[in-house]
């Protein structure tokens, strides 16, 4: 343990972590994470579209003290960084979502917790992180009630409901084997049911529709966060129907074969809820300091990191996630002094223009 | 072959298919099949160009019964895939076409059969499946009545007119060598003639024009289907000739050396028979149930599958290839649901961007 | 021999010459024949700019009889592809540029002699070819009167002046090493003189303007051929001072490390010349029937071929350059039908469109 | 020495000297100076960037006389290449800096000396070359103040104030390795201290704003070059508070992981400063001639060299940097004439275009 510590404390880019988690896991366990729908496209998308921008940089503005905390459904962050809900933390830690939730609470971000978690609420909870639960909207509307009201009883401060899957995704061959392999890892579903669901049966309800979130929005009086939100017409109607914030995500490149990159969407998204006070957040192949400062430009007020995570944990349980973490946090103290912005609010648009753009006179719509 | 159906039923890409039948067929036929003309550059940039677009997912969509099926010249189908033409269906199972024909009634599709088909049509019509006769149209025209009147005779419903082969092909090296391989694989010719075709003598009438397709259209009152259509000029012709439907087709990349994709002439063949009641499908490079979704919302009614087709029968004969359509059918059916379309008809231009496209606002044109 | 023959009478591509070729030459000669300047960016940058162009096939046209010849300054070839000017071809064969001159009549096209030919004059002109004479314009005029009475003396009919070499190329590491390893091989300079040229001296007149072309211009009344123009800018200049031809060339990538690819600079040379008799060819990369098929597309009236001429040669002399002649025009041909031109005037603008160009409807202005 | 001289004399590009360094260095030194911040992204930006222009070559213009020579702040250089300023050239060559100098002095152009220098100024400008110095600007400003005097006692001729380093960069993992690898080799802090700062301390102003620049100004009647700024807005700043040059640059790819290429950025500062006296040089990647002819044409006065120094040093000393610096002077002499440009202020916009521009008669909008 101390030798590992030893290690990721020196770790020096997010790869380290991944290539330490990698050897750790079991073969199932590293396919099921690091995979994606079909033929994996979706997650090359979300990193190659990531690079096709790059910062402009500032100079002599003051950026002695570099302050990296946001607010997020008026909570204040340490960072602009969520830990976004990922299914089965024990496959890569021993305690599971109770170490996630305590590097959370060490390094001031929320843990939104998966509704395929892998630890009771109960116990995740005592970690003393602030949380949100994330729901997968299941075909019966009593249980859905339940989670809810579980999640409030628990503290949690907002519902990340999960709409990017209402049908079972593209499987892909290398992910079906992987699946298989996982064995009886299972998710330990929040709430004591009759028969516990096993990992393969499918619990969407595929009918819900924008009247059934009213449903919801009358049910709690919690924040309601819609996770995989794509496109401008669907940004719109989320602000109508009173959504506090959006995540712009296509899952991490895990349900669809080939999706669109999720910063590609993130402007339109970004552009639709102008002027209300639906937040947006981001997630998919968020890697580096610079990767979160783009989507600041672009107008995210935060990003998820999925992955990250787990490859944190993988390789040093909630140390490894906190040093992690810590890493992030200092690429983006050093991003952010390069573009010569003291806070998150000074990332604006012309922070960034597209690779390849030629034209500084015309970066605020270049790259648009 | 207990063995084999264990095997193929549990593959979740094309690509496993297309691995087992590389594995089965003689090196003559896998090349014959698989390469195209010249560089086999048509190849490339078929499956590149499809790359090229991404989905646009929306949510809370009742996405709880969604039906694939379509109409294709006023029959349904259970899906919006047809099975192309293609030559010599023995190379990939000994019973040939009328495996094909059987998977084809199985899966509530059609058969486009080819000219140079390995069984004779009274055997394949056996099989009871919608069937289309392709037609390649030789210098012969009392010959030409004559396949025109059997296909008639064996309840063909349309007749599909390859067009895109008025020359041949311009030969790559490792083609020619296939060619020679094949031995004495031979398309049986549908008619009886005094002398048979060899595979090698080229019957094709480079005379034509769309006069003697105004014969053609007096000829018969079979709907015609244009194979080998790539450019608005010529689907603008087509239409005032009276063609029921067109084929968005470069032979499979076997015709030219370097021939567009068919998904970027998509738009223009689209665009220009708008209006009138010529149907559109399109073919080459279709492996997904993304790459349908993305022909649909460009325009075309349904798309045609050429190579995948002598997968499906090699690896399994008529059972590997209902399984390779099944495969297809259920990726399409979770990518409708995603992109929340629960019938074909909804999947509209709204559905698709350019992959790297920034501006939903603008998406209605951005790719175009 | 005869075994060769059997050989390269099956090649389906030029690719397999050069291969043929590359065997056969010594690593001096390959590397000296094969390379560009610097890094060799110019050769890949003529190949891959090619393709960004692809053929926009038209369907049910009479294309029974496609005629593949043209007239270049009066004159009919059998095919638009005319043999580019190249020093030394003894290093690929051994009866040097005699060889090539006997292929150029058997086929119908024009050979245009190197001013660093390895054979004489003479010894050339005695194949009974249609010959041009390629000059470089070196500092002593009267030298260059007798070059041009010489070349009219020997039934030359037309001069062509390469003005792309008027300083010494940027030369790359490997390239120096193989003009190196050249040996004695050594340009037999075509005018006796009292000291022979080696192979390193430079002879290029870099004080050459507009003005000294007017002299030219006086001196003889064979139509003069300006080989290396790449800008609209000097393609107006030539016109305007009474220029005949011009060859679209960056020297097969030999004279700058970076230069644009001629594809590229064609349009904007067809377009400044435009209404004036000047005449516009081009070369660099041209490899198959649908290269040249492109460039005819966009305006030139033929293209010239460079290394193709030492594949044909090194791989089977007279004989080899006359089968990968053949085996161009048949692609040409082939191609010529998909698009259903009948004749080379028929390839027209609407012919060809950008790889990826979704937009027909915009085609005859899209990729400009 | 003998023997080395001979090898390096005979090179003919960049890279070789880049090779033979690498084989000379530790792998530390090797990895420290030619490694970026993060995953080196910023490296590989300003390579390929400079590959998206390509030069518009010109004939028929009198080249016979090239004049490489340009003007810096009033002063001739004999080619419009600075020796730029990076660390401890001891890690390259026992002489260090000194041996920079005499290079520099021999070839007639600037060498500005790194604050991380590791010979005393006194030691370096003993060679007599012109020399400029540059400058990081620590929280001590009394330093500051006797570093500006000891610059103007030395005989520099401009202060060069480095800005892009205001917060330490994102360090990539193997470059954490080479760091700790480096040993004692250290910068020889270039005034006598209390204490010597070590090469692990961070010493940079990063509470500077314009306001300390007007400080300076005020200070000195030296020339300040900024080094480091990539936008319009900071150019127009900088302008304004009379900085008499910029140097266009993204310290080759070391402060920020994925930095806009600097020739991306060129343009913009260009056009914002122009019609100023502000001159413009940019580093970042240039190796060849044909490099510093784009950065030319796109408006720069001159290019800075990073590494290239450290090879030609590491290759063969002051001698192998003189080799190197007549080799790409020579291939800016080949460039020029190939350009038509027989003095670099010819070298204008219509020199370069985008890579696949196709369109000439746009070129001097095209790519901007
Ligand atoms: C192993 C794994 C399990 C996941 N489980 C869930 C889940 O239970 N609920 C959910 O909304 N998203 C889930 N996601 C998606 C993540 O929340 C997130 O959208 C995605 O991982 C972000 O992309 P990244 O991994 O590239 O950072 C999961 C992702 C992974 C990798
Ligand atoms: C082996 C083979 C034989 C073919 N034979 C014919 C044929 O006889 N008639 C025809 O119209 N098209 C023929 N085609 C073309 C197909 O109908 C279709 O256009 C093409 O294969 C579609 O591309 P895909 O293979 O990428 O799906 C053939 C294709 C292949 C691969
Ligand atoms: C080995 C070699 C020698 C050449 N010698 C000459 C020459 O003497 N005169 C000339 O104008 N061009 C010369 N060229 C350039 C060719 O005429 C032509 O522009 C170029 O090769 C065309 O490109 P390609 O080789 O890609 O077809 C030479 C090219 C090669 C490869
Ligand atoms: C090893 C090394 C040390 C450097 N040290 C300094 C420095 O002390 N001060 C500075 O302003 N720039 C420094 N630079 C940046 C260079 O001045 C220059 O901006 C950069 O190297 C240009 O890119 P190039 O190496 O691709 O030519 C250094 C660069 C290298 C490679």
């Amino acid at each position: 343990m101390t030798e590992q510590l030893a290690e990721y404390q020196d770790f020096h880019a997010l790869d380290e972590f991944a290539a330490a988690a990698d050897s750790r896991w079991t073969p199932a366990a590293r396919d099921f994470i690091g995979l994606g729908a079909g033929r994996g496209l979706g997650i090359l998308a979300n990193e190659s579209a990531l690079q096709s921008w790059a910062l402009r940089t500032r100079v002599l503005r003051d950026v002695s003290s570099i302050d990296t905390s946001t607010h997020v459904l008026g909570a204040q962050l340490a960072m602009p960084v969520l830990l976004g809900p990922s299914a089965l933390h024990v496959l890569s830690t021993a305690e599971g979502e109770a170490a996630t939730a305590r590097a959370a609470a060490r390094t001031g971000t929320v843990l939104v917790l998966s509704a395929s978690t892998s630890r009771s609420i109960e116990d995740v909870a005592a970690a003393g992180a602030r949380m949100w639960f994330q729901l997968y909207w299941g075909r019966d509307r009593e249980r859905v009630t339940q989670l809810i009201r579980m999640a409030e009883e628990h503290g949690c401060t907002a519902l990340c409901v999960t709409v990017d899957m209402s049908v079972p995704g593209v499987l892909g061959s290398r992910m079906a084997v992987a699946l298989r392999g996982l064995g009886d890892a299972r998710p330990l579903y929040v709430l004591p049911r009759d028969t516990q669901l096993d990992s393969g049966e499918w619990d969407h309800d595929s009918r819900l529709t924008w009247r059934d979130l009213e449903w919801m929005r009358a049910t709690t009086t919690l924040p309601i966060v819609l996770k995989g939100i794509m496109t401008a017409e669907d940004a719109r109607l989320a602000a109508e129907h009173g959504v506090d914030a959006l995540v712009v995500s296509n899952h991490g490149g895990r349900a669809l074969d080939t999706p669109r990159a999720t910063i590609d969407a993130l402007p339109e998204v970004v552009d639709a809820v102008a002027g209300t006070s639906t937040e947006v957040y981001v997630d998919g192949g968020f890697r580096t300091g610079t990767d979160i400062a783009v989507a600041l430009a672009l107008g995210a007020r935060a990003v998820l990191i999925g992955r990250p995570v787990l490859w944190g944990l993988a390789t040093g349980g909630e140390g490894g996630l906190v040093a992690l973490l810590s890493l992030l946090r200092g690429q983006l103290t050093s991003v952010m002094g390069m573009v010569g912005a003291a806070s998150v609010a000074e990332i604006d648009r012309a922070r960034v223009c597209r690779t390849g753009a030629g034209d500084g006179s015309r970066h605020d719509s270049a790259g648009m």
